[in-house]
């Protein structure tokens, strides 16, 4: 069944359009929004989907406006699609106490735990989402829903990595910005994934990027490109790329390339310095000669 | 004398730096907020200086996270200057009852109102701004302050034809996105003009760019590039950009170009878009042959 799509501003960017659009989700059990960034190819034929995840506090819209990503999105022909990191909207008590819990920190995972059963943003990014694309108007006629790639910041960047990991023949590449690699083991990730998951560390496991390199099965590999900053101020005590970088030595994951970029922080500065590789990362992949 | 300024932030962005700076300013009576975007050529020599003259409520801030303008200023090696709007901080009665006049709209001039007499962006951006970055650490080392050129949005548009037809010896190069084109004729304008220089209309002319381009008299003619958007919502009643085409026909004035981008709106996805178009129409200015 196709849902209702409601068209909340659109602006002219790099000769396509960014489109933000507002929808009930049945997943998440409140309206979500989300922004599509349509090159300009999108207007005669259908062009592949770069999935970006944010990170933690953000909405749909830092991305968009901050990134810089629609210049190569453009350039190359490949459709953006940022959606909300979290539920929003449902007065769960204490939903908004913390800037890293509740609101705006879905952590790309589906809670188990009654009091946020609505935080199922695994589902709503894996499973709602493309499947609104792939139905609704003005989506299935212009975006290539099943050539797909993802990638993300942060917390964002640890969504792209679990559920690119967990689907590669879904997600044809995968590509994190300071992710958080190995939620199980750091703050951020043992306060959400105790609240959202409850305290079997086993079931953690199902979310965290280096646990799912060494789980990891096939039949595909969906190649990895990871930066992270060496001024970041996060880096060894939430993001630990060395830990990632361990897992996919041990597990000779390949094609990986994590690399160090000297002197950048957390910030979109950061981002939007490296977004053009990234975004031909991916396209290479997606429009393989292109 | 060197005044004191404090640097308040400091992000690596395309192999160079975004760095933002407090200080107090003499001209203003209040403390003032700047952000620089230092070229990696500026660690090894003096560098060509733009300022960014940014519009209606915002601060030094919008551009330096939304342009994307660091990216071609990096490749060509011109540092960005982007000061505030207004004063603020001062407390002046109603100075924030309006997001079109008192704080966050300055609109580059010097107020002869009593009232608003702390209202003098046309003296902190022509006069104390440069004079500062002359004079004082880290600027005096690695901005050549005397090669200068300046832009704009909107109210920050008037400001770099106001100021650059004012000072031609001074600014190089003149641009603007959706310039705020015949202030003393527009509702935005006659509101401003009106609260901060009182009723006589002669008065307003100095601070109008399609009255300047009349009596201007050299001795050079800066080049001039203006940029709308023909889906601006604000293009007919606010910006007029048909009566800035008009005083350039008249006139003779050139080189001048004034160009309408089909489907663009007044956002920062219109100037992220154009903005390579401006760097690079000054960076052909202020380095000739590089």
């Amino acid at each position: 069944m196709a849902t209702a799509v409601e068209e909340i501003s659109a602006n002219r960017h790099y000769n396509g359009y960014n489109r933000r659009y507002k929808h009930r989700s049945t997943v998440l059990g409140c309206d979500m929004t989300f922004t599509v960034y349509f090159p300009p190819a999108a207007e005669t034929g259908k062009v592949p989907v770069l999935y970006y995840l944010s990170g933690l506090t953000c909405n749909d819209e830092n991305f968009i406006q901050k990134s810089g990503a629609q210049r190569a999105a453009a350039t190359r022909g490949i459709a953006l699609v940022a959606p909300d990191t979290s539920p929003r909207g449902l007065g769960v008590e204490g939903e908004a106490d913390s800037w890293d819990f509740g609101v705006g920190a879905g952590f790309y995972l589906n809670s188990t735990q009654e009091k946020w059963r609505a935080w199922r943003m695994y589902d709503y990014v894996v499973e709602e989402l493309p499947s609104l694309l792939r139905s609704t108007a003005p989506f299935a006629t212009s975006l290539d829903v099943d050539q797909a790639s993802v990638f993300g910041h942060s917390m964002g960047g640890h969504g792209a990595l679990v559920v690119g990991l967990r689907n590669p023949q879904t997600y044809r590449s995968i590509s994190a910005f300071a992710p958080v690699c190995h939620p199980i083991n750091c703050p951020w990730g043992v306060k959400a994934f105790t609240g959202y998951l409850g305290e079997d560390r086993e079931l953690w496991k199902q979310y965290d990027a280096c646990e799912l390199l060494r789980s990891f099965s096939g039949p595909v590999r969906p190649p990895i490109l990871v930066d992270t900053g060496s001024a970041d101020k996060f880096l060894q005590v939430q993001l630990q790329p060395q830990a990632l970088e361990a897992a996919i030595q041990e597990t000779g994951y390949s094609p990986a390339t994590m690399r160090t970029q000297e002197g950048y922080d957390h910030s979109y500065f950061f981002i939007s310095t490296f977004v053009d590789d990234h975004i031909n990362f991916h396209a290479d992949v997606l429009l393989p000669g292109k």
